[in-house]
C-alpha cells in the first residue's frame, strides 16, 4: 500500500533493520514503511509548537471546567452543564459544525454511603461504593467479614464465603518506568470481584482501592454490571483499611455494616460535543480527536478527563487560529458516559456508521493533563493483521513530528471511547502521558486542577494537534487489516 | 567542667578548629568537649544495635496499639485503654516502678461537622475542625467568604473582616534537604489564625491544611485557646478547596455554611506512665525518654505518637533483656495529652519537680517512627549560656555511638513534652527523623501503621536505646547554665 521512500541507499537500510530485527517485533522486521509528508508542513508544526507552548488557555479551560461546573456523572445536572459549556467554548472558538448528539445514559446515583466496623470494636471505615453497584436498603447490611487475597484464595475458602462480606485485598503494585502501573492488573477485582463473590453467596464485596499511593483514599470506578450479575453492594475500602480488616481479620471475627442507597434513577438526556475544521480536500475523510466530558461524582475529574477534553478543544482551537488549512476534516469528539456505561462512545459509532470507513484514526486523551510520551494504537479488537504496518508508520510519523521525550508507541492501547469504532476498522489510538502520578488521583476526591501542570497541559495539547495535523496531512493513511 | 582529651597534639587541633570556626557556629569554637565513655560500652553498644535492629518486636507493638486501639485523643476511653495497655505491657516487660500517675485533662469534643458551599454552586468542602475549637451551635454559621494568604493580606482587608468566614490561604513549603519542612512557618494560621481573625469581627475562620502533599487530605490540630481568644469556630479544609475557594472568590462572592458540634465535655482522668531501669551507681539521676501516648482523633496515631511511644518501651525493655546494668536510672514517660493540651507535661514537670535538678537529660520521640537522623537539643528556653557546650557534648557522644546516618545535633529543637522541663534547666532532647514525609500523614486520617516501616522503625528504637544508655552510662553530664 505504501512504498519505501528515504535518504539512504537500500542496502544500508536493509542491513540496519536486519540488526535490528534480532531484538525487534516481527512487524519491525519490515521495511520501515513510509510517511512522506507535504512539502513545508514542518513550518506549521512549528507553529504550532509554538502556539501550543506558549498558551495560557488550556490551563485557564480546565480551571474554569473544575471549579465552576467540578464533577460531572453521567445523569447529572452537572454534566448538562458541561455539555453546554463545550458547545458554547467551541462556538466561541469559531469552529465548524458544533453540535450536541443526543446520547441516552443511564443515571447512576450514589446517595448516602457508611461502613462501620461492629467487631473487634466499633470505628467507621472509608469506604466509596463502586459504580453502578447496587445498593443494600435501607436496613443496610450487617455480616461477617471474608478478607481474600486474589481468585485462589477465595476459591480456597469458597465454603466460608457465603453469607459474609467478602473484602478483595490485592495490593497494586507501584508504578515503575520499566512496567508502568500496576492497575490493569489489580482493577480485575473492582470490575469483577462482585461477580467472584457474588456467585458463592457474598451478601455484599468490598474490594481494596486500586492504587498504589493512599492517604487514606479511596477510589471508586464501575463495577460489572448486568442481568448475570449478583444484585449486591459493591464498595471500594482504603488501602489503609483494607490492609487494618486483613490484620483483623486474622485475630478473629469482624463484623462489618454497610449501608448504600446506590440506585438507577430514570435514565436521562445526555450528548456528545462535536465540532470540526473541515478538510479542504476531502472533508469526508476524518481524525477525530477526543477526551470524555463526564467524570466520577467526587473531585473535579480534572486528570480524568478535563485534561484530555481541553487538550482536543484547544488542539482544533490552535490549529484553526494558526489559519491552517487541514487536507481532511480533524474532528474534536467529547464523549459523554466514558466512565460507567461507554454510551456515549456506542452512539457515536452508531451515528457515525457511514463515515467509519473513512476515519483514518480516532485519538482519545485519557491519560490524564501529564506530559505526553507517546501514542498507544490499536487497530481493531480481533484481527491483529496489519497491526504490525500501522504501528510501524505511526513510529515514524512521531519521529518527523519530533516532539522531545514524545516517542513511544504502544501497540494494543487505545482510548475506551474509540472502542466501538476498533470493530469497523477504524485504528483507535491514544495520547500516553508520563503515568507516575496518575492512579494517585484516578477516581477520588483528589483528582482536582491544581494536580494538573500548566506546562505539561500544553505539551499535551501540543502533541495532540501536531498528531492529528500530520494525520490529516498525510497523503497515506494509517494501514488496516 | 570538662577536660580536653584527644589523640591529636594540641597545635593540630587548635589549627583545624581555628580552620573550622570559618564557617561553625560560636560554640563550635570552643575545644571539643571531652566525654570520655567507660570502658567496654562499646561491646554494650554493639548488643543493642544487633538487638534492636534484628527484633520485630517494634512493628508488633505498634500494629497492636494502632489496629486494636486505634486514634486516641484526650479524653476519650481509647486514650484510657492505651493507658491501660502500656502499663500491662511495660509489666509485661519486667520493668521497674512501672505505674500511671493521674493527669486530669480537658476533653475536647469534635461532634458532627460539615462546610458546604453555597455560592456560586452547591458543594460540600473536606474540612476537619481544629482541636479546642468552639463549635457554631446547632444552626451552623452562613457567612459570605473573605480569603487571605497572610497576616499582611488580612490587615489589607481588615475593614472586610467583619461578619464574614476567613479563610487562611497559606502554602506550606515542601520539605527538602536543605530546609527541612515548611511546617513551623506555616503553622502559625492553624493556631492563631483564630484570634487574628477574631479580633476583627469574623464569625469563623477556616486555614489551609498545614501540608505540602494533599489527596484532599484534611489535616487538624491544635487552635489556641483561652479566655482571651474569640469564641469563634475554626477549622482546616484541604489544600485543595483552599486553593478554589481562593480562585473562586476572585471571581465573585462566596457564601459557605459551616456548621460544627464542637465543644468541651467535663475534664476527664488520664494518666502518664512510667517504668524504669533504676541505676546502679546514681539512681538518683534520671534519663527519661519517651513518647505521648495520645493522639488525635482521626487516623491511627502511628506515626504521631504511637512510634514514639513504641521507640520508649521498647529501647527500655532491649536494655532490660541485655542485662545492661546504667548506672543511671533510664526511665520511660508516656506523657498524655501532648496534641490539645501539654497536661501530661506540666503534671509530670510538677509531680517530679524534687527529682529535675538531677534529671539529666528528657528525650522525647515526637518526629514520626522513619529512620533517626540525630537529635534535637534545647537547654533552656530563655538563657543560652551553656546551651553551646551541650551541643557539642552531644554532637561528641553521637560521633562516639556511631549509628550510620544518625549524626545530627539541631540547637533549639526539643520535644513539647519537655518543654516544662527545660525552665528547671533539664536539657531537652528530641530524636530527629528523616522528615521528608512526616507531614503528609500529620494529624490526618492517613496517620495510620501501615505508613511506618518496620526497620526504619527499629533503627529509631536503636538510637534512641543507644543515646538513653550512653547519657546513662557516662560519667559527665550534659552542661547546664
Amino acid at each position: 500500500m505504501t512504498h519505501r521512500n528515504g535518504p539512504n541507499p537500500l542496502m544500508i537500510q536493509l542491513f540496519c533493520w536486519c540488526l535490528l530485527g534480532l531484538c525487534l517485533p516481527p512487524w519491525a522486521l519490515a521495511a520501515p514503511p513510509a510517511v512522506a509528508l507535504p512539502q513545508g508542513i514542518d513550518l506549521d508544526l512549528q507553529r504550532i509548537h509554538t502556539a501550543a507552548l506558549q498558551s495560557p488557555r488550556g490551563m485557564a479551560r480546565l480551571t474554569e471546567l473544575c471549579d465552576t461546573i467540578g464533577h460531572r456523572l453521567a445523569g447529572s445536572v452537572a454534566l448538562e452543564q458541561a455539555v453546554l459549556w463545550a458547545v458554547a467554548g467551541l462556538h466561541a472558538d469559531g469552529q465548524t459544525n458544533v453540535r450536541a448528539e443526543p446520547v441516552q445514559v443511564r443515571a447512576w446515583k450514589r446517595g448516602n454511603e457508611s461502613l462501620q466496623m461492629l467487631q473487634p470494636r466499633s470505628m467507621p471505615l472509608t469506604m466509596i461504593g463502586l459504580g453502578n453497584s447496587s445498593g443494600t436498603g435501607p436496613q443496610g447490611i450487617t455480616a461477617q467479614l471474608l478478607v481474600v487475597s486474589d481468585e485462589a484464595d477465595l476459591q480456597a475458602h469458597a465454603a466460608e464465603a457465603k453469607g459474609k462480606i467478602v473484602l478483595f485485598d490485592n495490593a497494586m503494585a507501584p508504578w515503575s518506568r520499566e512496567q508502568g502501573s500496576g492497575y490493569g492488573k489489580a482493577v480485575r477485582f473492582r470490575s469483577g470481584g462482585r461477580v467472584l463473590a457474588g456467585k458463592l453467596g457474598a451478601v455484599a464485596v468490598l474490594v481494596r482501592s486500586v492504587t498504589a499511593h493512599s492517604l487514606n483514599t479511596p477510589h471508586t470506578g464501575a463495577t460489572q454490571d448486568g442481568p448475570e450479575v449478583p444484585a449486591i453492594a459493591a464498595a471500594a475500602v482504603t488501602v489503609e483499611h483494607a490492609q487494618m480488616l486483613h490484620r483483623l481479620a486474622a485475630l478473629g471475627p469482624v463484623r462489618l455494616h454497610l449501608t448504600m442507597d446506590a440506585h438507577f434513577d430514570a435514565d436521562r438526556n445526555s450528548a456528545n460535543v462535536l465540532a470540526e475544521i473541515q478538510g479542504y480536500e476531502h472533508p469526508e475523510e476524518i481524525v477525530v480527536i477526543g477526551g470524555h466530558l463526564d467524570s466520577w461524582d467526587v473531585g473535579q475529574g480534572a486528570h480524568d478527563d478535563g485534561a484530555g477534553v481541553v487538550h482536543a478543544m484547544e488542539a482544533l482551537r490552535i490549529i484553526r487560529q494558526l489559519g491552517l488549512k487541514p487536507r481532511r476534516t480533524i474532528r474534536v469528539v467529547l464523549w459523554t458516559n466514558e466512565e460507567n456505561g461507554l454510551a456515549g462512545a456506542r452512539a457515536y459509532a452508531l451515528a457515525h456508521a457511514h463515515e467509519l470507513a473513512n476515519t483514518v484514526a480516532a485519538i482519545e486523551s485519557d491519560a490524564g493533563g501529564f506530559s505526553p510520551v507517546g501514542l498507544g494504537i490499536e487497530v481493531t479488537e480481533t484481527v491483529r493483521d496489519g497491526q504490525g504496518l500501522a504501528v510501524a508508520q505511526l513510529q515514524r510519523l512521531l519521529n518527523l513530528i519530533a516532539i522531545p521525550q514524545f516517542s513511544e508507541v504502544n501497540p494494543g492501547q487505545a482510548g475506551a471511547d474509540t472502542s466501538p469504532l476498533l470493530k469497523t476498522g477504524v485504528p483507535g489510538l491514544e495520547l500516553l502521558t508520563d503515568g507516575a502520578h496518575y492512579f494517585d488521583y484516578h477516581h477520588t476526591a483528589a483528582d482536582t486542577v491544581d494536580k494538573v501542570d500548566p506546562q505539561q497541559l500544553q505539551r499535551g495539547i501540543d502533541a495532540l494537534a501536531s498528531v492529528a495535523y500530520v494525520l490529516a496531512q498525510w497523503p497515506g493513511r494509517l494501514s488496516r487489516p
